[in-house]
């Protein structure tokens, strides 16, 4: 399984490969001024914080999203989850290979994260990681704690019972009939 | 604002640094046992992944959450995010500081950023990292993809219109009656 799951990367990265030759600047982009245009949305209404995404594929917007953590009370609800999540739910998928994501900011490390996850085949940015950090945003901090060792995390790590919860680890390497992700 | 902010970041680091006193490690944790419960049920189940967490405060697990993936068509459905999002629908809040999670592996990036963005006060984890990669579940490349610059990830990232959604930034930092999250 393990070849398996390797063999999907190794073929999701040379079609990235191939679909990233040939790319040129745009300054005035259709998608990224509807990203842009649902973050200035978003402070206008209050609804959350200045962002906005969008998720393309086949050149059409398939799904939009801006942040709604604070009117949904919901810390996971950056803009680009909030696309990511319509999109699967549109597609009836759960895994965007071949679609694009347009984000009016970098994506902070848990967007990045749900942006391999969901494999998606580009992601185009406006602001900079930098940019959101200047106005209070530390997505910064959690990059470098990211790479941190767990002992130096300022959110403490403990691992236990390790022994015990391998046990469902294996029973899902024995099942026959998973639907892999 | 970003004092204000980070100033949150300090009270939260210094609550943490208290809190991590005397801590025992305990190889029967009811907690644990929960989550690692939660991780065996949805391999029985098929509903995801064998993944299990709950969210602990007070000493009472408010939340739970296990892998939900393929069964709802949502790649961001890990089992630390539906715990996650689950406890901040119970209590009617975006920040979780105080509560601790516990999760039968360690997070990946996707959910260990969710756990810094829910200022969770520890978290609590079973398998390590490797143990899931070595059956499919591929975090380590994600971790690596993280710490490299834009130009080298496997996922082309592209820059373009930062002009243009500087706008809503400056909007938000001119905003009076703004949430912060």
């Amino acid at each position: 399984m393990i070849c398996e799951f390797a063999g999907r990367w190794r073929r999701h990265i040379l079609t990235l490969r191939i679909n990233s030759r040939n790319i040129e600047p745009n300054m005035d982009n259709p998608f990224m001024a509807r990203a842009i245009q649902l973050s200035m949305d978003n402070v206008r209404s209050g609804r959350g914080g200045p962002f906005g995404s969008v998720v393309v594929k086949n050149g059409v917007i398939i799904a939009e999203g801006a942040n709604q953590v604070t009117s949904t009370n919901d810390p996971t609800a950056h803009a680009e989850m909030v696309a990511i999540r319509e999109a699967c739910k549109k597609l009836g998928v759960f895994d965007l290979e071949g679609c694009e994501i347009y984000t009016s900011c970098e994506p902070c490390p848990m967007c990045l994260g749900a942006i391999y996850w969901a494999r998606l085949s580009r992601v185009y940015f406006a602001n900079a990681d930098a940019d959101a950090s200047r106005i209070g945003f530390d997505d910064s901090l959690i990059y470098r704690e990211l790479a941190q060792p767990h002992s130096q995390r300022k959110i403490p790590m403990i691992q236990m019972m390790r022994e015990e919860a391998l046990v469902a680890l294996r029973a899902w390497e024995n099942k026959t009939n998973k639907i892999e992700y």
